[in-house]
């Protein structure tokens, strides 16, 4: 078998170029998906990928294809991630897996590697779901799962569309995108927690993918004078909100004793949102996560009666709206195995665990032999500008990638 | 005397006009300071003044004063308010004291009314403190209490500057305005609270403001990922916030039962702001009133000192803004009779009442005799699309200012 040879110091560099575009004064990543960022960092990502030698298309939600030709026509394996940040994010979450598949491609065209299938780099949109209220929305609609329409209806806070910000910036494109079609997906991502770093372990092999749901959680009172409605009369919309928040932190806190149980109030609008006004409306983004599903159900069921509560002893109404519910997801077995047996042949350290983060992998398992493996974050921190993994752990796994896509490429 | 006739068909079609400025789809209110909407309306209520033969000036802060002659040159009777509105405030607040003194003027002219001394109609800039932070802003620099220096340097979330947006809307004007040359100042407002409605009286005559404190709220945690920072190990800066507003919520609910107290979290801003992140940032906007200057002095110490324990608690950086910090003011004795004297006169139910909103009155008290009335509110709803106070009581109003303007003004 040619030997492929992984160039740490390129892939570094591939790392500094993009995290330039959509960087802040102090380092923090603003690459919303739609955003003029977002456009620079995928025209960059596509240029590469064209020297590369690979060919690149564009589905209509704005799913980025760059195949490398296999000897055969054989269903493909695809590998990548996503390239769009949270709000002042980091450099790593997402960009991880799309350039570690850019360096695999560039060490086998360095070392003049086939491979039997055609290999697949994809660049998903909008995986953050920050700016539309969906996350993992390019692969909920190369699966199948959220129907094309819908998704590009979704509208942002200032009521633009998914449809009208990728025709802006040039990614709505035509060509299609069927994950069904795959004979295998791997994807490289930044752990994101502390555990590869606090066991000194280089790689994680995901086993399985916690559940995530999404909610929109809506109070709606009454806004008023916040010098004339006297404390009796009012009924303040953030006062609901801020008590069935604490709710959830002390129902996950609990549940978290037994079960991988987080519950989180992200996002938070307030209207008017005046400090001299009483509060009428306030809409809370609302994530609870598990890797056992009926633990997460467990705690959702209760909030959300503890909700109905707060709504009704404070005279507000409630709204509860799902936005993403998709349950704990196993990883394939054989893909498990061989990103095992990988990481055994070059001799790095690893260990089998969960992810609590979400990824595109979760909705590609659903149609096909899907794998992922994390790399170590520094400090377990993300969705920061403190988020940090080393070259060398990049570099190592990319290797493992590697060897994983050559293997399941050569099949 | 010289019978000067208010015509309230006159006045509510210049509640309409004015109302249709900023007026959203469903009748809401969105006309901030240094806004389009602002800019226009401030556009015709200056063809207003003009129109009724008033001599209109602008100061550095962007008060509007429209100069009704007198026989003499002797020291100004000023009346007035404001045209800014929170965002999906009503078509009433402020608006009432500027319409009906215009009211007041055009009856005049009608009726070729002359008074010894000069009077001025005022249009208070950034009345409401919403996009700048600071309340009350235009009569702040007016009365010498906060330099213009400093109030042009306030700058909104965007980091736009008082300066800039009265620049861009074409309100940074030169000429100089100082409240303490004022003979009297008097101001009618809506009441914006149920009492003159509950007690079926038609005038509210103002004995003394509730003193009012904005501060800025900031609890500082750590940004992370929803789903990989275990409930263990995360630094929330929202958890702190909610915790905090219920606290506040608790002592005010408290204190209010033996005097007039009230405490809001009016103003909500969360960083990063996504749903899938847990919160690194909060800052609150709260308001803290009382006509007891004791009892809101205890209820801020109270809340602010749990504050620093639920920061310390949950290992939060608290910082604490005081934005605003005006005490508890008596309206002048002798206005305060006039305005009552007025009623009798007109055979107008009233009663002497304290205010539990604050007013620009409030600061101009401290420099020249000033008094306050106020006009039913519907419901006792203001800083809503709801807000609403009726044309006859709007009427009775400018009747009322009308005598006691004239009074004070052929001193």
């Amino acid at each position: 078998m040619t030997e492929a040879r992984i160039r740490s110091e390129r892939l570094w560099e591939s790392f500094q170029t993009l995290g330039g575009i959509g960087e802040l004064d102090d380092g923090a990543m603003m690459r919303v998906t739609g955003s003029e960022a977002d456009r620079e960092a995928r025209d960059l990502v596509v240029s590469w990928f064209e020297d590369a030698g690979l060919t690149v298309r564009v589905d209509p939600v704005g799913n980025v294809v760059a195949c490398r030709p296999g000897r055969t026509d054989a269903a493909p394996v695809l590998t990548g991630s996503h390239i769009d940040t949270v709000p002042r994010g980091g450099k790593f979450d997402g960009t991880a897996g799309v350039l570690t598949a850019l360096e695999v491609v560039r060490a086998w065209n360095d070392a003049g590697v086939e491979t039997e299938r055609p290999v697949e780099l994809v660049v998903f949109t909008e995986e953050e779901g920050t700016r539309f209220g969906t996350g993992l929305l390019g692969s909920l609609v190369a699966t199948g799962v959220l129907p094309l329409e819908e998704a590009l209806a979704l509208t942002d806070d200032d009521g633009q569309s998914v449809g009208e910000v990728l025709a802006d910036i040039g990614y709505r494109g035509e060509a299609s995108l069927d994950l069904a079609d795959a004979a295998a997906f791997v994807e490289l991502h930044v752990e994101q927690g502390p555990t590869l770093e606090r066991t000194d372990t280089t790689i994680g092999v995901v086993e399985n993918i916690a559940g995530i749901t999404h909610s929109r959680v809506t109070f709606t009172g009454e806004a008023n004078h916040a010098g004339t409605a006297s404390m009796r009369v009012r009924r303040d919309a953030f006062m609901g909100a801020a008590e069935f928040a604490l709710e959830l932190e002390r129902r996950a806190r609990e549940q978290a004793e037994t079960t991988a149980t987080v519950g989180t109030v992200g996002k938070v609008s307030v209207w008017p949102n005046g400090t001299n006004v009483v509060p009428g409306v306030v809409d809370l983004g609302v994530d609870v996560r598990d890797t056992d599903d009926e633990a997460l159900d467990s705690v959702l069921t209760a909030v959300s009666e503890r909700a109905a509560e707060i709504a009704d002893e404070r005279d507000l109404e409630l709204e509860w709206e799902s936005l993403l519910d998709v349950p704990a997801t196993p990883m394939d077995e054989d893909v498990v195995d061989r990103l095992a047996d990988a990481c055994e042949a070059l001799d790095l350290s690893y260990t089998r665990m969960p992810s609590g983060a979400g990824h595109d992998a979760m909705n590609v398992a659903a149609v096909a032999p899907t794998g992922m493996l994390f790399v170590p974050s520094r400090d377990g921190v993300s969705h920061s500008p403190e988020e940090y993994s080393s070259a060398a752990d990049l570099a190592d796994g990319a290797r493992v990638l590697e060897r994983t896509l050559r293997g399941l490429a050569d099949e």
